[in-house]
């Protein structure tokens, strides 16, 4: 097995982080590695926004309610990124063409989100951790705002990285026997094989923690996580249509 | 520059492959990299369906419009899955709770996102080669129903993989300069950078095929790629709520 394949089923979140920020190589080179990922119909409408600023950075720690957030190590926000091409369209004298449509944000929602995971893979090699921040849009109104974000760009991910001051043990995933099928979504899922799998889950969190609770996987997607309860996530979809995207058009 | 970067940064998508299928071993490999990857609270959202059947990868090739599609090589598609969690939750007599929203959709849709870039960079890692299929949505009802796919699920992104057959060059990608930037996105960018990269990319057109079109970055920005017309992929948005996903709803 190479090494790169070793980093990649060796991932666990980092959450906790030593007083060491990244060098400018580093930054650099992980800069350069999320250039270079695959972008949709080269379009590459991603942006990273590298937040140094106490103020931006306590103002998304606040939002995702997570102390880690913009604490120790580097905090990057993954940005879906419309303006850009928008801007060469009106510089040419041209007008919005599909960028408003829902479509052409996904294409850019994809371009944001693999530059991610190419980034915490890079981050990983690097003998550093990191943590994808989903939460930045736990209140997405306030992030658009704490960022100063220009119309037509959303943030996707945050992804927060540094020198690992934890060495958390890995978590079990779901079995390939429920995730990796051939040819057929399946209509008879193994239930004995979830079982297990909860049994191992059990484990985990009770080796992890004792303070813990402790919790099946089943359990988990059976509680509080998504149970019916209103969220600010819920702007979402209000957020995107008042920056300009993924309105629902007829285009002719 | 560790192994892992080389290979980040050596990014080329293969679209010609040898006559020669991954092994069980290299597949399975591949798999235990997707279940490793990042997922958005544990929520594990993301299925693979593994392609052998060429009635289906001549379906998703017609979709896609594509010839390479489906032909040479392993095509692997990444679902966007709540049909899983919402089978737990109904097992356990509880009701869908959250999972018709767009929120834990992007959630769903992040996972097989950030799944296949892994599972790219694993694949290039090996010496192989691929590249990632969004043409696949092309025409997302016909590729729902070509998969049958069943109702809270999602073809994201398809992955072509394999020995490649072609040694494309690198190509030129966006300058640091206008994709990342420190705490604020900016209101003044350098079009004498913009300049300078169309001009990068217009040689690297010109040297890969005497008979292709010679574009710069921008004409394509102001060219068809996203000229106002109407697309099948405008239909995903009707495509997602059929499959009760993403649904506007007011939940209390």
């Amino acid at each position: 097995m190479n090494e790169t394949i070793q980093t990649q089923l060796n991932h666990r979140s980092i959450r906790a982080f030593k007083d060491q920020a990244l060098t400018p190589e580093q930054l650099n080179t992980l800069y350069d590695v999320a250039r270079h990922t695959s972008t949709s119909m080269f379009l590459q409408q991603m942006t990273i926004l590298h937040l140094t600023d106490p103020v931006k950075r306590a103002a998304v720690r606040e939002i995702g309610g997570q102390p880690y957030i913009g604490a120790n190590g580097d905090l990057l926000i993954f940005v879906a990124d419309l303006h850009r091409n928008q801007l060469i369209r009106h510089r040419a004298g041209n007008d919005d063409g599909r960028l408003h449509t829902l479509d052409v944000f996904l294409q850019a929602y994809e371009d944001a989100t693999l530059a991610v995971q190419n980034v915490l893979t890079a981050t990983e090699s690097m003998g550093l951790g990191g943590v994808i921040l989903g939460s930045i849009n736990d209140d997405p109104k306030a992030l658009i705002k704490a960022l100063n974000l220009p119309p037509m760009t959303f943030p996707v991910l945050g992804l927060q990285i540094g020198v690992p001051d934890q060495s958390p043990q890995l978590k079990p995933r779901l079995p390939k026997e429920w995730m990796a099928f051939e040819n057929d979504y399946p209509t008879d899922l193994d239930w004995d094989v979830m079982a297990s799998y909860d049994q191992v889950v059990n484990t985990y969190y009770d080796l992890r923690n004792a303070n813990q609770r402790i919790d099946t996987f089943t359990d988990q997607i059976n509680g509080a996580k998504i149970a019916t309860q209103p969220l600010l996530r819920d702007e979402i979809i209000e957020v995107l249509h008042a920056q300009g995207l993924a309105l629902d058009l007829e285009l002719q």
